[in-house]
C-alpha cells in the first residue's frame, strides 16, 4: 500500500467505515485528526493511537488538514460539511464514504466546494457498525466508486484516487447520478428485499433461529441499521422505488406459477435466476 | 458418533445429501449399498470405498438391507419407492431426505409401507449439488426433522432416530403436515425470494459480480437447482403461495413508504425487521 500524498487528514465519523479508514491512514503514516458524535468513539480512537488529535463538534483543528473525509450517516453529511466549511482553507480534497452520492455532491456544490469535492463510496459495508467494528484492512480489494463533482480539479481527483488506493481500494470512476442509479439495484434493493423478508417472517411468527443456512444468508442484511438505511432509501427514492417494484413483480410471477401449479413456468423462472447467478460468479 | 444398529443400508441417490450420508454411514462401519441415476456417481462412490456394492436401476441387492434411505429429488422419490417395494422384505426402516414430507409419506402409505416409513429432512442443503459436493460430517449438528408416518412402529422410529443421530443430526420429531407448513416459510420462501431478486436484477441488466458482499448473500440461493426447487415448490404449493404473498406485501409496504418519502414509516419498517433479526441471532 502506497501512502497518499497527504500530511494530515481529518476523518469525521469514526464508525465502521471512518474508523477503519482512520486506522489504515494512521498505519500509512498520515497524521489523522478525528471526530465522532459519540465522544467514547473519539476517545477510543485516541487511546488506541489511531488519532493524533481529537476534534470537538465544532471541528476546530480541521484547519491543519490537507483532506477531509466525511464518514457520517448520509442524512448528517450535509450538516457536518456546513460546519466544516469555515475551516477548509488548507484542504485540497473533500471526500466522503456515503452510500448515496447525489445529496452530498449537491451540498458540496451549494457550499462552493465543487472544485475540491470527490464523493466516494467504498463497498465495504457490513451489518455491524461503530468504532468497535472498525479494523485495519477493511478496504483491501474493495470496490470504491469515485464521483468527482462537476468542476472538480485534476489535483482533487488524483488525491482522492491516491487516498482510496492507498488503503487498498479498487477505484472506479463514475458520476453521482450513475452511481445512485446502479446502487439502487446492487445494494439498496437487496437491503430492502432482505429486510422485507425478515418482516414477513416476523409477522408469520417464524424466528430467524429456525432458518437454515440459506435462509440466514438471505436475511442477514435485515440486521442493518434502520437509521442508516432509511436515510439512504429516502435520498435514492427515485431510483429505489422502481427497483423495489421490479422485485415485487418477480415475486408475483413466481407466486402465480406456484398457485397455477405450472411446473414448466416455475422451472423457467428458477432457471432464469440460476443462469444469472452462475454467470455472475 | 454412535453407529446405528444397522448392518446394511441402501442409499438411493448419491448427490450432496445421499453421498454425504453414505460416506458417514460407511465411516461408522455400516455396509452401504448405493445407486444413483448417474452411473458415474455410483462408480465414484464405489471407487472411493464408500459403497460395499453398487446397485443397478432395478435396485437388485436391496433385499440385503435393513434400511433404505431415499435421497433422490422429491419429484422422483415416489417412483424409486415403487421400484424398491418388491425388494424391501428385510428392511425395518424406510426413510428419506427430501425437503417436503407430505408427498413421499402419501406414497409410502399407498404402498403399504406406513409401519416402516419415517420421513426425514436434514437441514444440510446447499446451493452446490452432486456426488462431487458430498463430504463426511455434513450432518454434524444439523437439524433433522423426523416425520413418522401414521402407524409407524416404535422400532422404525427408534431406528430412524439412531440413524440420523448416528451421523450427527439434531433430531426433531414433527409431522409431515407441520413440517411442510413450517418449511414453506423457513426454507422455500427464502429460496423463492432470493431467486426472484436474482431474476429482477437479471432483467435490469445488473450482473451478480456487481453486487457487494451483502447483495451476494441475499442472492446466493438463486444458484440452487431449478429442478429440485421447482418440484419442492409444486409439492408445497398450498403453503408456499401464501408465504410468497406475504413477502410481496412486505415489499409493497416498503416501496410505498419509499415512494411517499415517509421517513418515519420507513424507519419503523426497517426497525421491525432488525428487531426480528437481532432476536433470532
Amino acid at each position: 500500500m502506497t501512502p497518499p500524498p497527504v500530511h494530515t487528514a481529518t476523518v469525521a465519523g469514526l464508525g465502521l467505515i471512518g474508523g477503519s479508514l482512520a486506522r489504515d491512514l494512521a498505519a500509512l503514516g498520515v497524521r489523522v485528526l478525528g471526530w465522532d458524535r459519540d465522544p467514547s468513539a473519539t476517545a477510543a480512537a485516541l487511546a488506541e493511537g489511531v488519532l493524533a488529535a481529537p476534534l470537538g463538534a465544532d471541528l476546530a483543528g480541521l484547519e491543519e488538514a490537507d483532506a477531509l473525509v466525511l464518514a457520517v450517516p448520509v442524512a448528517a453529511a450535509g450538516e457536518v460539511l456546513r460546519r466544516a466549511l469555515p475551516r477548509l482553507s488548507r484542504a485540497r480534497l473533500v471526500t466522503d464514504a456515503g452510500s448515496t452520492k447525489r445529496g452530498i455532491e449537491a451540498a458540496a456544490l451549494s457550499l462552493g466546494l465543487g472544485e475540491r469535492f470527490v464523493g466516494a463510496h467504498p463497498l465495504a459495508g457490513h451489518h455491524t457498525s461503530g468504532w468497535a467494528a472498525s479494523r485495519e484492512g477493511l478496504f483491501a480489494g474493495a470496490p470504491v466508486f469515485l464521483c468527482p463533482a462537476p468542476g472538480a480539479t485534476a489535483d482533487a481527483v488524483a488525491l482522492a484516487q491516491a487516498l482510496w488506493r492507498g488503503v487498498g481500494g479498487d477505484v472506479r470512476a463514475t458520476t453521482a447520478e450513475a452511481h445512485d442509479r446502479l446502487l439502487a439495484w446492487t445494494s439498496h434493493l437487496p437491503q430492502g428485499v432482505s429486510s422485507s423478508l425478515g418482516r414477513a417472517l416476523a409477522r408469520a411468527g417464524v424466528s430467524r433461529a429456525q432458518l437454515g443456512p440459506g435462509g440466514r444468508d438471505v436475511t442477514r442484511l435485515a440486521a442493518s441499521s434502520p437509521e442508516m438505511w432509511s436515510a439512504i432509501a429516502l435520498e435514492n427514492a427515485d431510483h429505489l422505488g422502481p427497483a423495489l417494484a421490479a422485485a415485487e413483480e418477480a415475486l408475483r410471477e413466481l407466486r402465480q406459477a406456484v398457485e397455477a401449479r405450472d411446473a414448466e413456468r416455475l422451472s423457467a423462472l428458477l432457471r432464469e435466476a440460476k443462469g444469472w447467478a452462475d454467470a455472475g460468479g
